[in-house]
Protein backbone atom coordinates (compact mmCIF):
# COMPACT_ATOMS: atom_id res chain seq x y z
CA UNK A 1 0.00 0.00 0.00
CA UNK A 2 1.28 3.21 -0.95
CA UNK A 3 0.45 6.15 1.74
CA UNK A 4 0.53 10.02 1.31
CA UNK A 5 2.29 12.32 2.90
CA UNK A 6 2.27 16.10 2.56
CA UNK A 7 5.27 18.29 2.41
CA UNK A 8 4.27 21.63 3.43
CA UNK A 9 6.51 23.40 0.78
CA UNK A 10 6.96 25.11 -2.04
CA UNK A 11 10.68 24.92 -2.34
CA UNK A 12 11.79 21.81 -5.45
CA UNK A 13 15.37 21.08 -3.66
CA UNK A 14 13.33 20.32 0.02
CA UNK A 15 10.75 18.39 -1.65
CA UNK A 16 13.72 16.28 -3.61
CA UNK A 17 15.65 15.75 -0.19
CA UNK A 18 11.99 14.39 1.47
CA UNK A 19 10.94 12.15 -1.80
CA UNK A 20 14.65 10.35 -1.76
CA UNK A 21 14.36 9.63 1.87
CA UNK A 22 10.67 8.43 1.90
CA UNK A 23 10.77 6.43 -1.30
CA UNK A 24 12.39 3.27 0.34
CA UNK A 25 9.28 3.50 3.38
CA UNK A 26 7.00 3.13 0.40
CA UNK A 27 5.25 7.18 0.90
CA UNK A 28 4.69 9.16 -1.66
CA UNK A 29 5.52 12.59 -1.12
CA UNK A 30 2.98 15.64 -2.15
CA UNK A 31 3.73 19.41 -1.98
CA UNK A 32 1.72 22.53 -1.66
CA UNK A 33 1.97 22.45 -5.52
CA UNK A 34 -0.55 19.99 -5.70
CA UNK A 35 -3.11 22.05 -3.60
CA UNK A 36 -3.40 25.14 -5.21
CA UNK A 37 -6.30 26.58 -3.54
CA UNK A 38 -4.60 26.22 0.25
CA UNK A 39 -3.34 29.69 1.08
CA UNK A 40 -0.38 29.88 2.90
CA UNK A 41 0.07 30.78 6.94
CA UNK A 42 2.39 33.46 8.34
CA UNK A 43 5.02 32.29 9.97
CA UNK A 44 4.42 34.13 13.50
CA UNK A 45 6.34 31.62 15.59
CA UNK A 46 9.04 32.57 17.92
CA UNK A 47 10.92 29.47 16.95
CA UNK A 48 11.53 26.39 14.64
CA UNK A 49 9.17 24.63 16.20
CA UNK A 50 6.05 26.88 16.37
CA UNK A 51 6.33 27.61 12.83
CA UNK A 52 6.67 24.15 11.68
CA UNK A 53 3.53 23.58 14.16
CA UNK A 54 1.55 26.83 12.65
CA UNK A 55 2.59 25.19 8.87
CA UNK A 56 1.55 21.71 9.40
CA UNK A 57 -1.60 21.87 11.34
CA UNK A 58 -3.06 24.55 8.86
CA UNK A 59 -2.28 22.44 5.35
CA UNK A 60 -3.81 19.41 7.99
CA UNK A 61 -6.51 20.94 8.52
CA UNK A 62 -7.28 21.74 4.71
CA UNK A 63 -6.44 18.88 3.34
CA UNK A 64 -7.18 16.19 6.17
CA UNK A 65 -3.84 14.49 4.66
CA UNK A 66 -1.13 13.30 7.25
CA UNK A 67 1.55 16.61 6.35
CA UNK A 68 4.87 16.79 7.18
CA UNK A 69 6.21 20.53 7.38
CA UNK A 70 9.83 21.28 8.65
CA UNK A 71 11.33 24.56 9.73
CA UNK A 72 15.19 25.12 9.56
CA UNK A 73 17.89 27.50 9.96
CA UNK A 74 21.28 28.40 10.59
CA UNK A 75 22.28 29.55 13.99
CA UNK A 76 25.78 31.74 14.34
CA UNK A 77 27.07 31.56 18.08
CA UNK A 78 29.30 34.72 17.54
CA UNK A 79 25.61 36.44 15.96
CA UNK A 80 23.87 34.93 19.48
CA UNK A 81 22.20 32.24 16.94
CA UNK A 82 21.51 34.82 14.26
CA UNK A 83 19.98 34.24 11.35
CA UNK A 84 17.94 31.45 13.08
CA UNK A 85 14.26 31.33 12.39
CA UNK A 86 14.79 34.96 10.19
CA UNK A 87 17.58 32.77 8.20
CA UNK A 88 15.52 32.08 4.51
CA UNK A 89 14.96 36.42 5.25
CA UNK A 90 17.84 37.23 7.06
CA UNK A 91 19.05 39.87 3.62
CA UNK A 92 16.46 39.53 1.15
CA UNK A 93 13.50 36.78 0.95
CA UNK A 94 14.94 33.89 -0.39
CA UNK A 95 18.12 35.35 -2.04
CA UNK A 96 20.45 32.95 -0.93
CA UNK A 97 23.47 35.29 -2.59
CA UNK A 98 22.71 38.66 -0.70
CA UNK A 99 21.56 36.03 2.65
CA UNK A 100 25.42 34.77 2.24
CA UNK A 101 26.73 38.18 1.69
CA UNK A 102 25.04 39.63 4.79
CA UNK A 103 26.38 36.74 7.15
CA UNK A 104 29.84 37.13 6.06
CA UNK A 105 29.91 40.47 6.65
CA UNK A 106 28.54 40.63 10.31
CA UNK A 107 31.22 37.43 10.78
CA UNK A 108 33.99 40.00 8.98
CA UNK A 109 35.37 40.88 12.53
CA UNK A 110 34.71 37.80 14.06
CA UNK A 111 37.16 34.83 15.18
CA UNK A 112 34.67 32.27 16.27
CA UNK A 113 32.70 31.08 13.46
CA UNK A 114 30.97 28.35 15.12
CA UNK A 115 27.54 27.91 13.95
CA UNK A 116 24.75 24.86 13.42
CA UNK A 117 22.17 24.31 11.27
CA UNK A 118 18.79 23.43 13.11
CA UNK A 119 15.72 21.50 11.52
CA UNK A 120 12.42 21.05 13.58
CA UNK A 121 10.46 19.02 11.70
CA UNK A 122 6.54 18.20 12.71
CA UNK A 123 4.51 15.29 11.44
CA UNK A 124 0.77 15.62 12.28
CA UNK A 125 -0.87 12.35 11.51
CA UNK A 126 -4.87 11.97 9.92
CA UNK A 127 -6.42 11.38 13.49
CA UNK A 128 -4.34 14.64 14.01
CA UNK A 129 -1.58 13.07 16.73
CA UNK A 130 1.53 15.01 16.51
CA UNK A 131 5.27 14.19 16.46
CA UNK A 132 8.07 16.62 16.57
CA UNK A 133 11.60 15.93 16.09
CA UNK A 134 15.17 18.16 15.61
CA UNK A 135 18.23 17.28 13.97
CA UNK A 136 21.53 19.57 14.22
CA UNK A 137 24.59 19.67 12.36
CA UNK A 138 27.67 21.41 13.52
CA UNK A 139 30.28 23.31 11.53
CA UNK A 140 31.81 26.83 10.83
CA UNK A 141 31.41 29.43 8.56
CA UNK A 142 34.26 29.79 5.79
CA UNK A 143 34.83 33.78 4.41
CA UNK A 144 33.51 32.50 0.83
CA UNK A 145 31.61 30.06 -1.46
CA UNK A 146 32.61 26.83 -1.97
CA UNK A 147 30.59 24.30 -4.10
CA UNK A 148 27.41 24.52 -6.12
CA UNK A 149 25.13 21.94 -4.81
CA UNK A 150 22.44 22.25 -1.90
CA UNK A 151 21.16 25.95 -1.24
CA UNK A 152 20.70 28.71 0.98
CA UNK A 153 24.02 28.77 3.23
CA UNK A 154 25.34 25.50 1.76
CA UNK A 155 28.46 26.83 0.28
CA UNK A 156 29.41 28.58 3.16
CA UNK A 157 28.66 25.98 5.90
CA UNK A 158 32.00 23.99 6.41
CA UNK A 159 31.82 20.65 7.84
CA UNK A 160 35.51 19.30 9.52
CA UNK A 161 34.66 15.79 9.30
CA UNK A 162 34.09 15.56 5.76
CA UNK A 163 36.56 18.28 4.97
CA UNK A 164 34.37 20.00 2.86
CA UNK A 165 31.06 22.38 2.28
CA UNK A 166 27.84 21.29 2.39
CA UNK A 167 27.55 22.78 -1.02
CA UNK A 168 30.39 20.62 -2.54
CA UNK A 169 28.15 16.80 -0.99
CA UNK A 170 26.02 14.92 -3.38
CA UNK A 171 22.44 14.66 -1.77
CA UNK A 172 22.73 11.58 -0.67
CA UNK A 173 26.15 12.54 1.04
CA UNK A 174 24.41 15.84 2.65
CA UNK A 175 20.93 14.08 3.81
CA UNK A 176 23.30 11.17 5.81
CA UNK A 177 24.67 13.78 8.00
CA UNK A 178 22.84 17.10 7.41
CA UNK A 179 20.16 18.03 10.06
CA UNK A 180 17.83 17.70 8.29
CA UNK A 181 18.52 14.07 7.31
CA UNK A 182 19.06 13.30 10.95
CA UNK A 183 15.69 14.72 11.94
CA UNK A 184 14.24 12.75 8.89
CA UNK A 185 15.76 9.72 10.44
CA UNK A 186 14.57 10.37 13.60
CA UNK A 187 10.44 10.55 12.55
CA UNK A 188 11.44 7.80 10.02
CA UNK A 189 11.90 5.41 12.90
CA UNK A 190 8.87 6.62 14.73
CA UNK A 191 6.51 6.34 11.70
CA UNK A 192 8.42 2.52 10.14
CA UNK A 193 5.23 1.02 10.95
CA UNK A 194 3.20 2.58 9.28
CA UNK A 195 1.99 5.28 11.38
CA UNK A 196 -0.05 7.53 9.17
CA UNK A 197 -3.37 6.16 9.90
CA UNK B 1 16.09 -3.74 29.15
CA UNK B 2 13.84 -2.29 31.10
CA UNK B 3 13.06 1.45 30.33
CA UNK B 4 12.02 4.10 32.32
CA UNK B 5 9.28 7.36 31.80
CA UNK B 6 8.60 9.58 34.02
CA UNK B 7 4.67 10.37 34.27
CA UNK B 8 3.84 13.92 35.78
CA UNK B 9 1.65 13.58 38.10
CA UNK B 10 1.15 13.01 41.64
CA UNK B 11 -2.68 10.83 41.21
CA UNK B 12 -2.34 7.54 42.22
CA UNK B 13 -5.22 6.80 40.39
CA UNK B 14 -3.67 8.11 37.03
CA UNK B 15 -0.35 6.42 37.90
CA UNK B 16 -2.22 3.08 38.53
CA UNK B 17 -3.87 3.30 35.15
CA UNK B 18 -0.91 4.14 33.25
CA UNK B 19 1.88 1.24 35.16
CA UNK B 20 -0.91 -1.31 33.79
CA UNK B 21 -1.29 0.11 30.27
CA UNK B 22 2.93 0.17 30.14
CA UNK B 23 3.47 -3.16 32.13
CA UNK B 24 3.09 -5.19 28.62
CA UNK B 25 6.04 -3.49 27.01
CA UNK B 26 8.51 -3.81 29.83
CA UNK B 27 8.47 0.57 30.70
CA UNK B 28 8.49 1.02 34.34
CA UNK B 29 6.48 4.75 35.21
CA UNK B 30 8.16 7.15 37.76
CA UNK B 31 6.19 9.58 39.45
CA UNK B 32 6.82 13.07 40.71
CA UNK B 33 6.50 11.33 44.16
CA UNK B 34 10.33 9.94 42.61
CA UNK B 35 11.94 13.13 42.03
CA UNK B 36 10.44 15.42 45.26
CA UNK B 37 12.76 18.07 44.26
CA UNK B 38 10.84 19.06 41.34
CA UNK B 39 8.70 22.26 41.79
CA UNK B 40 5.57 22.68 39.93
CA UNK B 41 4.94 24.42 37.21
CA UNK B 42 1.47 26.64 36.57
CA UNK B 43 -1.00 25.41 34.51
CA UNK B 44 -1.02 28.65 32.64
CA UNK B 45 -1.75 26.68 28.97
CA UNK B 46 -5.04 27.37 27.05
CA UNK B 47 -5.72 24.26 25.99
CA UNK B 48 -5.13 20.16 27.04
CA UNK B 49 -2.18 20.16 24.15
CA UNK B 50 -0.42 23.30 25.72
CA UNK B 51 -0.71 22.15 29.87
CA UNK B 52 0.25 18.70 28.65
CA UNK B 53 3.49 20.40 26.70
CA UNK B 54 4.38 22.77 29.36
CA UNK B 55 4.41 19.81 32.35
CA UNK B 56 6.53 17.44 30.66
CA UNK B 57 8.82 20.03 28.96
CA UNK B 58 9.66 21.12 32.48
CA UNK B 59 10.05 18.06 34.14
CA UNK B 60 11.97 16.61 31.14
CA UNK B 61 14.32 19.47 31.63
CA UNK B 62 14.72 18.82 35.52
CA UNK B 63 15.09 14.76 35.12
CA UNK B 64 16.89 14.18 31.37
CA UNK B 65 14.59 11.38 31.17
CA UNK B 66 11.63 10.36 28.94
CA UNK B 67 8.82 11.79 30.42
CA UNK B 68 4.71 11.48 29.66
CA UNK B 69 2.32 14.16 30.61
CA UNK B 70 -1.20 14.48 29.98
CA UNK B 71 -4.07 17.00 30.70
CA UNK B 72 -7.56 15.48 30.58
CA UNK B 73 -10.79 17.31 30.87
CA UNK B 74 -14.71 17.05 30.30
CA UNK B 75 -16.47 19.39 27.77
CA UNK B 76 -20.23 19.51 28.08
CA UNK B 77 -22.07 20.52 24.79
CA UNK B 78 -24.71 22.51 26.42
CA UNK B 79 -22.11 24.43 28.22
CA UNK B 80 -20.03 25.85 25.50
CA UNK B 81 -16.96 23.26 26.48
CA UNK B 82 -16.94 23.64 29.93
CA UNK B 83 -15.45 22.79 32.11
CA UNK B 84 -12.54 22.05 29.88
CA UNK B 85 -9.19 22.45 31.05
CA UNK B 86 -10.85 23.53 34.49
CA UNK B 87 -11.83 20.22 34.66
CA UNK B 88 -10.07 19.76 37.80
CA UNK B 89 -10.47 22.48 39.63
CA UNK B 90 -14.51 24.01 38.34
CA UNK B 91 -15.95 24.13 41.90
CA UNK B 92 -13.30 23.13 44.48
CA UNK B 93 -9.54 21.64 43.46
CA UNK B 94 -9.43 18.68 42.80
CA UNK B 95 -12.90 18.08 44.81
CA UNK B 96 -14.70 15.42 43.35
CA UNK B 97 -18.04 16.11 45.25
CA UNK B 98 -17.87 19.99 44.53
CA UNK B 99 -17.29 19.53 41.20
CA UNK B 100 -19.43 17.02 40.55
CA UNK B 101 -22.37 19.05 42.29
CA UNK B 102 -21.90 22.20 40.37
CA UNK B 103 -21.52 19.91 37.13
CA UNK B 104 -25.21 19.01 38.15
CA UNK B 105 -26.55 23.05 38.92
CA UNK B 106 -25.12 24.09 35.34
CA UNK B 107 -26.42 21.42 33.91
CA UNK B 108 -29.87 21.59 35.68
CA UNK B 109 -32.46 23.78 33.39
CA UNK B 110 -30.34 22.01 30.04
CA UNK B 111 -31.99 19.26 27.75
CA UNK B 112 -28.62 17.97 26.10
CA UNK B 113 -26.40 16.20 28.12
CA UNK B 114 -23.69 15.06 25.31
CA UNK B 115 -20.49 15.19 26.90
CA UNK B 116 -16.87 13.78 25.49
CA UNK B 117 -14.05 13.35 27.69
CA UNK B 118 -10.29 14.63 26.06
CA UNK B 119 -7.24 13.34 26.75
CA UNK B 120 -3.93 15.11 25.29
CA UNK B 121 -1.03 12.74 26.11
CA UNK B 122 2.52 14.25 25.36
CA UNK B 123 5.71 11.87 25.29
CA UNK B 124 8.55 13.95 25.71
CA UNK B 125 11.84 11.20 24.83
CA UNK B 126 14.99 11.46 26.24
CA UNK B 127 16.41 13.60 23.02
CA UNK B 128 13.82 16.26 23.04
CA UNK B 129 11.63 14.53 20.21
CA UNK B 130 7.99 15.24 21.53
CA UNK B 131 4.68 12.91 20.32
CA UNK B 132 1.53 14.79 20.98
CA UNK B 133 -1.43 12.24 20.93
CA UNK B 134 -5.68 12.77 21.67
CA UNK B 135 -8.31 10.49 22.71
CA UNK B 136 -11.93 11.13 23.30
CA UNK B 137 -15.15 9.49 24.61
CA UNK B 138 -18.58 10.23 23.88
CA UNK B 139 -21.13 10.04 26.31
CA UNK B 140 -24.13 11.74 28.13
CA UNK B 141 -24.13 13.49 32.36
CA UNK B 142 -26.73 11.86 33.85
CA UNK B 143 -28.81 13.34 36.92
CA UNK B 144 -26.94 11.65 40.04
CA UNK B 145 -23.65 9.63 41.13
CA UNK B 146 -23.77 6.18 39.86
CA UNK B 147 -20.94 3.58 40.77
CA UNK B 148 -18.20 4.19 43.44
CA UNK B 149 -14.87 3.38 40.63
CA UNK B 150 -12.69 5.94 38.81
CA UNK B 151 -12.24 9.39 40.29
CA UNK B 152 -13.23 13.19 38.87
CA UNK B 153 -16.56 13.05 36.65
CA UNK B 154 -16.58 9.56 36.51
CA UNK B 155 -19.96 8.63 38.23
CA UNK B 156 -21.73 11.32 36.10
CA UNK B 157 -20.83 9.84 32.94
CA UNK B 158 -22.99 7.73 31.34
CA UNK B 159 -21.40 5.40 28.23
CA UNK B 160 -24.50 4.12 26.34
CA UNK B 161 -23.05 1.37 24.42
CA UNK B 162 -21.68 -0.02 27.86
CA UNK B 163 -24.94 0.71 29.71
CA UNK B 164 -23.46 2.23 32.53
CA UNK B 165 -21.05 4.84 34.09
CA UNK B 166 -16.99 5.03 33.65
CA UNK B 167 -17.52 4.84 38.12
CA UNK B 168 -19.18 1.29 37.44
CA UNK B 169 -16.14 -0.10 35.19
CA UNK B 170 -13.59 -2.06 36.30
CA UNK B 171 -9.83 -0.63 35.44
CA UNK B 172 -9.90 -2.99 32.77
CA UNK B 173 -13.13 -2.48 31.14
CA UNK B 174 -12.51 1.66 31.42
CA UNK B 175 -9.01 1.71 30.14
CA UNK B 176 -10.52 -0.11 27.21
CA UNK B 177 -12.84 2.54 25.92
CA UNK B 178 -11.86 5.41 27.94
CA UNK B 179 -10.28 8.65 26.52
CA UNK B 180 -6.72 8.43 28.01
CA UNK B 181 -7.18 4.35 27.54
CA UNK B 182 -7.79 5.43 23.59
CA UNK B 183 -4.58 8.01 23.69
CA UNK B 184 -2.41 6.31 25.76
CA UNK B 185 -2.74 3.04 23.10
CA UNK B 186 -2.08 5.34 20.47
CA UNK B 187 1.17 6.37 22.27
CA UNK B 188 1.77 2.86 22.80
CA UNK B 189 1.56 1.80 19.04
CA UNK B 190 4.27 4.56 18.44
CA UNK B 191 6.59 3.50 21.17
CA UNK B 192 6.35 -0.41 20.71
CA UNK B 193 10.06 -0.51 19.19
CA UNK B 194 11.56 1.17 22.30
CA UNK B 195 11.59 5.00 20.84
CA UNK B 196 12.71 5.98 23.81
CA UNK B 197 16.43 6.80 23.45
Amino acid sequence: MTSEVVLATNNVNKAREFREMFKPLGITIKTLKDFPNVESIAETGDSFEENAILKAQHLHNQTNLPVIADDSGLQVLSLNGAPGIYSARYAGDHDDDANNQKLLKELSNKTNRDAQFVTCLVLVTKDNSKIVVYGCLNGEIIDHSVGSNGFGYDPLFYVSSKGKTLAEMSDEEKNSISHRGKALNKLLNIIENNFLN
